[in-house]
């Protein structure tokens, strides 16, 4: 199944792909939530009862609609780094003993088509393919054997960095942190879809040339793994979203470095779960006081 | 004008504290958000209304009421480090020449009086006294001299840390957010009765035994630092918290080191924003998958 948030009508809804159409649960499924997150959190029975829905009537075309990211506000977004070896080898890091932890912040999740901001303060602009995790229950000391039981199911992501303010202290959050830099989707393909996470071709193209190419079999720590360390220190909630790194190819690894500008559009391809395009553009850097 | 999150007759309350008495918002001002946030997010005319309020009747003990943390669940906890000079040297680091900025997660947010968690998988649990900064407005590209409006108030918070979580990676993230691990409080007291946020003294204890002790004029990069950087790459929100940094005398810096161990109760003081306490308790580590 494919959980989609959209806005149509002036409305945010959630429905479920299929094809080239979504079915409107708040119409297909009245008495559903209405909102992602409190979906997630309604279970198992909620996820069962939107599964019997989609196969009612009232489908819109995808084209009419407008995709939002899956989890509108995620209470956490966290990122692990040097995760594929390649893209070790292409840092000029050691590959990590331990899981390498940061996180982004809610107000840089974007839509799977929203546009992404170049900040005015920066021209060190850069891609992340990555395979996203979001996490369908309460969680707490998961052992990686049952850490499958907790995923809702997976999206495409692109973890936008901002390669100086990353790099210029040793902690990488403000340089993951800038607004729109988070775009995720384009739907949740659920767990039981997707089946195995770890044989997934992924690809990241900037203006159609491929610049990463990969398959998720090459993560260094797995999505178990990595559901297992976080769970040993959080709870992880409903709706939480795992960035779970970034094969080689990223434009500041390379020779010589090609950073994003105005115009560029950059594609993340994940095998099973679509694509999500997202275009850049200049900031308009205003003071907001509000 | 002191704000408070308060549990009292098995809801959650926001209400205005006076002294040893807390007056109930949700009585004496009905209309009115009842929730933190959503309270903020009103603005200046809620923040007046409750002012107006306040000199109504209705008040509770405070001894009647249990604190919750001011902000139930902020969507950010933004935490600089290295940011007073004495704990710059403790921790034989060499004074950052941009922000060094991690974050804490929000489900490590904690009530003032709450129990703090010893991880079942760590020996290495320590404090940091902080004064925390919450935010009133949504804001970006505040520029230091407008900082000051984006300012709810300020709180007593505790970022507390597992160290060698926070220290076998490079990024500090994971050992710094887990569950519990950011008490604050005990209230919001108010940016206007407050006034200057840099003159105030700090103090933390253990078991009574004072560990740090220092003034928020010693701060590297102060509050209105902070915000004018972070506020370059996100929008700040109401609600959201920033950790402005801890002075010297961590345990992790003591000779011989000192770690935490349940039983133990650490106390933040802070100039005019008042205490939180917080005992260490160990946690029962059992897998919750709900």
């Amino acid at each position: 199944m494919k959980l989609a948030t959209f806005f149509h009508g002036g409305t945010t809804r959630i429905g479920i792909v299929d094809g080239e159409e979504i079915t409107d649960l708040s119409i297909a499924a009245p008495n559903l939530p209405r909102e992602m997150m409190a979906f997630l959190e309604a279970g198992d029975a909620a996820m069962e009862a939107a599964r019997q829905a989609a196969t009612k009537g009232t489908h819109l075309s995808l084209s009419d609609v407008t995709l939002g990211p899956p989890v509108l506000k995620p209470r956490k977004v966290m990122a692990i780094g040097l995760n594929y070896a390649d893209h070790v080898a292409e840092s000029g890091q050691a590959a990590p003993a331990h899981q390498v932890w940061f996180s982004k912040a809610q107000t840089s999740i974007a839509g799977p088509h929203q546009e992404v901001l170049k900040p005015s303060v920066s021209d060190f602009l850069d891609y992340e393919a990555e395979l996203c995790v979001v996490i369908g229950k309460r969680a707490k000391h998961v052992p990686k054997d049952q850490a499958h039981k907790v995923i809702a199911g997976y999206c495409c992501g692109n973890d936008v960095s901002v390669r100086d303010w990353q790099l210029r202290t040793p902690q990488f959050v403000l340089g993951k942190s800038f607004d729109t830099h988070a775009p995720i989707g384009p739907w949740i393909t659920t767990h039981d879809e997707v089946g195995d996470p770890h044989t997934l071709d992924i690809k990241c193209f900037v203006n159609s040339e491929e610049r990463q190419s990969s398959n998720t079999k090459h993560l260094i720590f797995d999505c178990y793994d990595q559901i297992a360390e976080l769970s040993q220190a959080m709870t992880l909630e409903p709706g939480d979203v795992i960035f779970t790194g970034t094969p080689a190819g990223v434009g500041g690894a390379m020779d010589p470095m090609q950073f994003l500008k105005a115009g560029d559009v950059m594609r993340v391809e994940i095998e099973k779960l679509g694509a999500i395009e997202n275009s850049v553009v200049d900031e308009q850097a205003e003071m907001l006081i509000q």
